[in-house]
């Protein structure tokens, strides 16, 4: 059951993350992923695919002529820019992307239309048009994304332009679907979220209801999406997606969606507006249809990767426990969607498996997302790739052997970036008198709980060790620390005291009040072996390996080719083994040995003995996987 | 190198399989499959998709009113029943289906258009637009089966009305096609086959010329099909395949394509083609492309089953060593054409490895295409079942996991009774004084040799057993047998004394004069494991049994749900036992274990020790699978 009182949600603003592994990380996309993906939005970056993002702004403000182009959604591109800025700037000042940002929302009040509808391909394209495919034409899915880019944008500046704009954009919202009575919701839920974000800023309930209708509309008969076909101007929209309803979860009522079905980004995008609503009216019955969702995400669904969706054909959930490595979806986006929603459980109930479930998406599904140098994007994340087949078989060929400089349709890369600004959001929240901890990024916390200022401090190489040390600032309060899903033991002391913590959820309880403490955490962290569920079919008779939330690969540069001939005994010792490789990575190594048959032309015979030759197993963290050229790559090493 | 003289083709009138093992599946087809087959073209089964195959040629005759139904090459499928009914009539009179194909031939008569052409699908929907579409229309194709279809049936009854009609359609095509000037050729290759049919018949050298000009067409430069689709009078042809030229091998000039390419069907069909023209022409270039072609097949690309065809897109190769199993198309027509190929090829050179492919699809693949009762039809062959997976992943839609009682292109079911009602062409040949025998269908044998009368016998209940005895009739020829690749140990007595006879290239020589002698080959058959080249994925790790040239599989019925979960030990004893399943089975046990960990919720979980559970394993010959409902299969069992 949720808690009664629901954790409060730490701004950007409140902390930052400063050293250890994500430090360096969090410091890229300051200094140079945001401005990237700025040159990436207007089409400055040579060889990438074109974005045209801002470009479309310009032809709706009517400041150039030419003609659309990109995604129907391209618009939010430039909503998620702009959001990730406001976490930056809520803590470093950077006048010239500021300067950059105030500019293209000039561009927005330009395009805006009198009656405050803004969308760049309805107003490029036809705005007679506009809500009447809200299906598959993402206006609702823009127009969350610039709103909660208006928000942060505002928080952070105190500039109110582009929220006002916004406001107006979202009151029109309003009208068309209340007052104008259009009974439609979005095709991909994100509104949903933007607009609770609207309601806390402003107090207003008229957002916070038009949420809840967005989600209580799904699933009705007669079927919205099926009615809306029958009446579309076909050759305005040519397109027709046959995904069916559980594509865009439009099959069930929300609060009857107790598994994730169809497309995974869009499903954990509504599960996670679906809690925000839940958190806010007390819906218990919503909140409990997100819970299980949950459940049914992270006990049958997730790639162990923190990786879901199972097929490129919908970009969806498939059944329970059927997780093919090597055709996996696992895009980038639904990792970060996945964070989102359990941050929100998070919110209503302090439960160890949401924030195992934000890990290990983090350090392995979303960071795998971007090369190391932050120039480069997958969207999507597989755990077996043998580039040839990537290539030839068409079953394959949305698994790309390397990161590319942009993507078409390129809504990973700045969901990365927003997420990568406000990691201090999802490592703490307050609840009461008690901050909670459930991410170890080396950081820094000021924040106010029980009606006081309080200072909290992280210092680690988490991941990388288990060993954490928090400061606790002076004040009356308590902190509540996950204890992660992966460790078999820690201890902790405070003020260099053992403490004997009980460990409940996932968490323990450390009372205050703290006169400037320091508490020592250390969870033990050595390489473990994974296995999976009888009935993952893919990882019959396999072994994954990970070292606390990081899960490690084979990858062919460290371990030749022909990685499916690796086997990796049960009780071989795993050694981490510290190296330069990769900018410094710790990697694990086991003695192995490569299994086959002598070389020759047939394809089958009897008869032949299997070779094994020893060999010395090197596993890399698969989040910097292919950064040293097209190769492959296995989680899942089978094993003896 | 081919050798000097072209083996002859042994006519179905010059023998018949008499019993053994495949006995009664001939004559489950001569008396069973042929009429169902008749009242599935004639739309007269419950439940089955509709054929409309005959109504078709009605309406293009003007004896009934309506509209075209079906595939664009439905035509195809009364040419390879009347082909097959051909086949059965040399041997086997069945006065009530021959009157049936002579009314349906009335019926050809009545909708061949006065210049010649005989197409309903043109006939019906608008005959200018004929030739216009090569690539994608079938209408060679189906010519090229009527073709075979008219000359079945005039060898086995002398009746010349079907013949004519064809003969006139050729005619008509040829013209178009030499004089005319029409460049194009068969975007599904098939009437090649059909030609140097005709041309051996007649004696016409135009239809062998015109063979050999639809091979020597393609992959010139322009390429015709990219030209073609210029001109396409589009909304007579709104369909567009994108899968480019290598999809009807239009990539390459036929002497050129050293490796199989695209739609598997269309590539041995062509394949079969290119050999027969090398066969008459003695053009020893394209005949190094067939046998170089035939080599990547089975070497590279072809299931442990004789299956090829790795991907769903396209029907079709991808590249070596690719050959997943739980994706796989291997469809049935295809290892029909691969019997083709082979058998082509057996006509050039005596060599092992083509008879070898014939056993391998014929006694796997090709009968997994047909349930034991002769009603229900595979179309895809896949390696792997998991009936969950088929129905909810996109990937594997295409693999069903239970036989279908008519496909909706139901190109395989009568393929199959083609092949099935000509088997003693397959299993032998005469080359100058030798009969050749390939393959141990019990049989009889009564051919010409040297200018001689010879009589053949096959006593054997082969593959079940490997005791084949072998009547040779008084004559003054050789006997080559081939001596199965799967084979490790054989003897052979003469007259009950053994014989050393040296095997060559597969086959073993023995020499006559024959005075009414007994053969005895004794075939040492036992259960064998098979393991598959380092390079297959799909199979690392995994054991294959088989016994003889008989793939066997496990089946849920058999051994429970998850067949992932079980292993067998790389010594464990591999035990026949005979048994009374499916209509007397012999089966194949050894002790194995079901791997896996205690049933718990967790999806993934450390330190849980594995648990091995002693199990039976129970195997069964993989052409019987799915004739107990739906259920889970699996060729491919790990192995420890």
């Amino acid at each position: 059951m949720k808690e009664t009182e629901t954790a409060r949600i730490i701004s950007p603003r409140e902390g930052r993350v400063i050293g250890g592994m994500l430090g360096p990380v969090v410091r890229g996309v300051h200094d140079h992923l945001l401005r990237y993906q700025w040159q990436m939005l207007n089409d400055e970056i040579p060889g990438a695919e074109p974005s045209h993002c801002i470009e479309n702004f310009r032809l709706a403000a009517g400041v150039k002529q030419g003609e659309f182009y990109g995604m129907v959604f391209q618009d939010s591109d430039f909503g998620k820019w702009v959001e990730a800025l406001g976490y930056k700037l809520m803590t470093t000042p950077d006048p010239e992307l500021e300067q950059l940002a105030d500019e293209t929302i000039d561009l927005l009040g330009k395009a805006q239309r009198e009656d405050g509808y803004l969308d760049t391909y309805f107003i490029c394209n036809g705005i007679k048009n506009r809500w009447t495919n809200l299906r598959d034409c993402h206006e609702l899915y823009c127009a969350g994304h610039l709103l909660e880019g208006a928000i942060a944008y505002y928080q952070a500046t105190g500039k109110r332009k582009m929220l006002d704009i916004m406001i107006r954009y979202t009151d029109h919202i309003h009208m068309w679907f209340t007052t104008k009575n259009l009974r439609g919701f979005p095709g991909h839920a994100e509104i949903e979220l933007a607009l609770c974000k609207l309601a806390d800023l402003t107090g207003e309930k008229k957002y916070l209801e038009l949420a809840q209708a967005f989600i209580d509309r799904r699933g009705l008969e007669p079927y919205y999406f099926d009615e809306e076909q029958k009446k579309l101007d076909k050759p305005f929209f040519p397109w027709n997606n046959t995904f069916g309803r559980t594509y865009a979860q439009a099959h069930l009522p929300v609060r009857k969606q107790f598994t994730a079905e169809g497309h995974a980004v869009r499903a954990l995008y509504l599960a996670s507006g679906a809690a925000d609503v839940a958190l806010r009216t007390g819906d218990g019955e919503l909140w409990e249809a997100c819970k299980q969702q949950f459940i049914n995400v992270i006990w049958k669904r997730m790639y162990v990767t923190g990786g879901v969706g199972s097929t490129y054909t919908g970009e969806a959930f498939t059944f329970d426990y059927d997780l093919p490595d090597d055709t996996a979806y696992a895009e980038t986006c639904a990792s970060v969607a996945l964070i989102f929603f359990a941050h929100r459980m998070l919110l209503g109930e302090t439960k160890g498996i949401y924030a195992d479930a934000m890990e290990s998406a983090l350090y392995n599904t979303c960071l795998s997302g971007m090369s190391l140098d932050m120039k480069r994007f997958f969207y999507v994340n597989a755990l077996s790739v043998f580039p040839e087949a990537d290539e030839k078989d068409p079953n394959k060929k949305h698994v790309v052997p390397e990161r590319q400089p942009w993507l078409g349709c390129a809504c990973c890369p700045p969901n990365l970036a927003r997420l990568l600004c406000s990691l201090i959001t999802y490592q703490y929240t307050v609840r009461g008198r008690e901050v909670q901890i459930h991410l170890f990024a080396e950081s820094e916390l000021n924040t106010e709980a029980a009606g006081q200022q309080i200072h909290i401090a992280v210092h680690t190489d988490y991941p990388c060790n288990g060993l954490v040390r928090i400061s606790a600032g002076k004040g009356d309060y308590d902190l509540r620390i996950h204890i992660p899903g992966w460790c078999p033991r820690y201890t902790l002391q405070r003020n260099g005291e053992n403490v004997q913590a009980k460990e409940q959820d996932g968490y323990i309880l450390i009372s205050g009040p703290f006169a400037d403490e320091e508490l020592i955490l250390n969870l033990e962290m050595i390489p473990r072996r994974i296995h999976a569920n009888n009935r993952v079919r893919s990882a019959a008779g396999k072994v994954a390996v990970a070292q606390g939330p990081v899960v490690y690969c084979a990858e062919e540069a460290d371990n030749g080719p022909q990685l499916h001939l690796l086997q990796l005994a049960r009780h071989a010792e795993l050694k981490t083994v510290e190296t330069e490789l990769l900018g410094g990575t710790t990697v694990i190594e086991a003695d192995a040995c490569r299994t086959g048959f002598p070389d020759q032309e047939a394809l089958y015979f009897s008869d032949v003995e299997e070779r094994r030759t020893p060999v010395k197993l090197r596993l890399i963290p698969y989040y910097k996987w292919a950064n040293r050229g097209k190769n492959e790559m296995q989680v899942w090493i089978r094993e003896t």
